[in-house]
């Protein structure tokens, strides 16, 4: 951490910072320019808050010259996270080779379309199954979820198709119930700042997909990541979900470039969900294979056996048709690039028909 | 509601949304246009969501004609709404002539500095007591408050200086605990989108603060303000604290038009928080005289006794003494149009004196 | 400046960076720490673009100490810039304790409105008249305005009211014709970057009104200023009028707090546009007093006597009767804080009086 | 378009409405519904500006149902545009099935390095050459372009590798000198919404390269095409450059979904920028790739032989090397997609080679 002192700052200022990052257990270095001081603040700067030094008189500014989180950092694993998904049908590494698709309703309704749409994606190549139980909507008159009735039906849909299912948890104390029945707990974007419920999946062991808030920073995001590694949880994975910018034709503007910048800056798999990401079904697949091309790890889609009669989000959801182009166009990407996709589909459908 | 249909939809199509909005209960008017055939739907639009609709076949697009929120339109109040704030002390009214400012540290730190600020902030005519006790923070390794510690020490500082406070909660299962000690829960700009904690605080009768979230827009924060009202607590008042835009010369851009906005769309009280609006000192008095110029009904201000040492937040908090420069010109201001300041802090030194 | 080196970067990279430096006949100062290198560079940095510098191999990222700006920084004159607007009938100084108030219409229609609205304003108290006449639309089937012929109405009008003009101007070879006709040359929010346009009014002496760009940042509208001021205008006066952020209720976000930021930065005068800055009538005046509040020195209001019919901007603009209750309002707000109002206004009445 | 009465609008206001929108040679269409009244507009709206409605007495808001472009709707090409660049060494196809790469430094600085690098980008696959001749900077103190002289290298460079130029024009009377020695116009971001020069390019047949301003919704994109087409020239390519939003560790955000946007919405070929997109040179790979995904007809990405000392822009640049492997990796994923890349390089050689 740099401190940069104004140019009118006095000695007693210089020395009232000096002292302040002793106090902290720092060490200083201090250089004296023509123009203005420059403190340099060596040590364990992670925990100092920039702002209580620019708070201090004489301050020009402060700049961080370490990253704010340490444990979500590149240096931390330089050789990349790989998430296990476990369930009893099998396992999904997340992060390797093979990109992993996870697909399904916006939110579950009822049983007999969430069969139908599991097992069509399944069919078309998903990996996992997403579907929402516990769903964050704006309005309080909106469809907020099945709930718990809605877990146990995911449940039963995992049994069925052998997918494995990620849904949605909005409070830490639905993080022990949702667990018990999802094998990838999902934080929303409205959640990334939710700091008690990141705390509480951190202290699981269960894979969390943590969405990039609309209005995080990627610093913040990767803070946020922090919070769940720190709890001791080491099975993250981050999705890029879309930012809120002043253009206002798409629900979001997809920021494809988080992608690269954040298998730069830390070592943990990236999803990218291209259907929020978007807001309109016809831009689902054109923004999925960009994502593939920009080294997406997984990708979230929406999928809908009926789009039209859909109780949330409607207008961004694919038909199975679809999404199995999607699935193709994606397939052709990633093998354009030396990388494959995750098979787990196939391995669904086999358990459903050994079941049969 | 209004839908378009596009200029090539089939006749079919326009009967498929017209069964949609019967099934559920609404009636609909259809217009032929030359080129295009609008149906508007006539009944109780709030409850459907305009993204059902848009995502059916030959829909251009769907307008709403009706506010998505009932409870928090001016219309469900149109004299204005005042909320109450009672306390052993006495009781304060937000959203009348009288202008409410509260103020006090971002943090409780230790019981020495809390009362030092508080008196000193009650002195130069604070109406209520701000500090926090539980606080998000971006980093799991910043100080993230002292918990229920922090509320005792709020709750003698209150009964030392009289004045009532005010304080964030952060988790549905901290609402009892908090609202035991505190006279208003404070929802933050990170909860905003938290409808779990917001339906929590809609089952207390307690005064709830509501920050817009920082990349909320003024329909979502209503919105948000309804998921509060329609849980039963009619006592909500708005804050608007600054959004996140490119600028980086301020920590957030505080967004006054809000207040004039607010005002006419709904009957709730408005507060502005320029410290967070702004995260720099010299800014807060400007802009807390503007707040008040647009129509604020009160202000959040953070005051701390030694700045430079704050453990949060110390580079936006003002001394004991500009907050008292602050006071004087907002009341020059208020005067101006007519209003004046709520005196809470007058009775907060009797109280203090009447006690000693 | 100050460079950060990379953790990793080796002392040939370091050397690397020194030399580059040296080139360009500045100083270094290196400082080694524990954990990375820091080159302080000393001297004119303002020339340097410090991307250049980021680009080096091993740097992690360049500090720019000293603000880009020399000429609009505030140290060139601290005691603060007056402008002194001249014309046949007067003089008015912008940036000194009496705030100016323009007000006309968005564009020049007919001279009849024109004259009418001018009167109007002039009666209720503005201190100069605005008015388009090169009217930069969106669309290329919107009205363009009048052009020179509306320059020569703008003319008349000063000539009837004694209100001197500001009206915008749009390319380098308009900047001669526009110049003869008014008294103060207005570059709109579309044109702050465009920089063959800042150094045609540069070299004039004309006063210029520059309007901040929507998605301007403080430092690049300062810098923009830069170009007029380095071309040897020095009577500039800046003009916040909103930027763009995902917030669509309001046609722009207005930043008040750009007021007293641009104060403390600069020695320039500045003022705010709260018609464009809100896009709605209804919100005009309590920004209009917001903006006094936070300290702005003159005020760009859209005034038309008949603003249904108006051929552009309508919705944001105010009646004169609206006009005259903003006057009042903004007087009071601004003799609360010590100011008053420039009475051109009444100059102007009595030149047409006498004239008649 | 559509206009939406409030509940509470007299019928004299509605007639108000019907009066005016008929005085306009439009027909109006009038739903009386339970709660409010709504007129349609038939006709050519696309000469209404919306917000001359919106400001009527009684109007709740108005709807646009027709796009405000009209030579630039994908109507009015449903087959797609494709733009031909001649020049004396071949002529080359913008919007087919080959995908055009356009490499060169941000700014031409000297014959040699220019004529280094046009060589360099040549033999490594590029179809087209870029640099800047005329340079809008954000500094006046900043390198602002060789001017005339850079014409010049870029014309000699042409002779030397066959590779036709692209360079930015950025004022109205530079555009016959840059239109004699570039075989397409570039206007840059700072530009989009310059309408004199758009103008000014719209009367030449030159094709122009429209850069998205970094503050542009789509729609005003467009309408910045609008006007170029509707000066007679039909020759427009767009350019996604990024956007400005509040993440700052990319320069900008690369909007990638605006490319199959404006394939729906429009005829007209799209490129994107990777270099400004992003404003890191690590980042431009991926995100080439991605934009392949997306659907892009061609790439512009800034190439320097020595990325460390060029003059601007210089962490955003690629060595001819990496450069090299932009190439091979986009040829990957545009044959995955059943495309190619645009062999003029090929030529380039063959010219230069001939000449030999």
């Amino acid at each position: 951490m740099i401190v940069v002192m104004l140019p009118t700052a006095t000695e007693e200022q210089t020395e009232g910072v000096v002292g302040q990052v002793r106090e902290r257990g720092l060490q200083v270095h201090i250089s004296r320019g023509e123009r203005c001081t420059v403190i340099g603040v060596v040590g364990n700067t992670a925990e100092i808050d920039p702002d209580d030094l620019a708070a201090l008189p004489g301050v020009d500014r402060v700049v961080r010259v370490m990253k704010p989180y340490r444990l979500a950092h590149r240096e931390a694993r330089p050789e990349g996270t790989r998430v296990t998904v476990r369930w009893e049908g099998g396992s999904l590494t997340v992060g390797g080779r093979e990109i992993v698709l996870a697909a399904g309703p916006c939110a579950v309704e009822d049983e007999g379309s969430l069969m139908e749409t599991a097992r069509a994606v399944g069919r078309a190549g998903a990996a996992m199954l997403r579907g929402g139980a516990f769903k964050p909507r704006t309005s309080p008159y909106s469809f907020q979820g099945l709930g718990h009735e809605g877990l146990l039906m995911l449940a039963r849909a995992r049994r069925e198709t052998g997918l494995p299912v990620v849904t949605e948890v909005m409070a830490p104390e639905q993080v022990a119930v949702v667990a018990t029945y999802a094998d990838m707990l999902q934080i929303g974007t409205r959640n990334m700042f939710n700091y008690p419920l990141l705390r509480a999946v951190g202290r699981t062991r269960c894979p969390v997909l943590l969405k990039r808030g609309m209005m995080a920073t990627i610093e913040e995001w990767l803070l946020a990541a922090e919070y769940i590694l720190a709890g001791g949880n080491p099975n993250v994975i981050l999705c890029e979900r879309g930012i809120r910018t002043f253009e206002g034709y798409t629900r979001n503007t997809l920021d494809l470039s988080a992608v690269p910048v954040v298998k730069s800056l830390s070592h943990l798999p990236v999803w990218v969900d291209p259907s929020h990401g978007t807001g309109r079904a016809e831009l689902v697949i054109p923004m999925a294979r960009a994502a593939i091309a920009a080294g997406a790890d997984g990708l979230l889609v929406e999928v809908h056996g009926s789009p039209v009669t859909a109780r949330s989000d409607g207008s961004q959801s694919l038909t199975p048709e679809q999404f199995g182009r999607l699935v193709e166009e994606c397939r052709s990407v990633a093998e354009a690039l030396g990388r494959g996709l995750a098979n787990a589909g196939a391995r669904g459908v086999t358990a459903r028909e050994a079941a049969s």
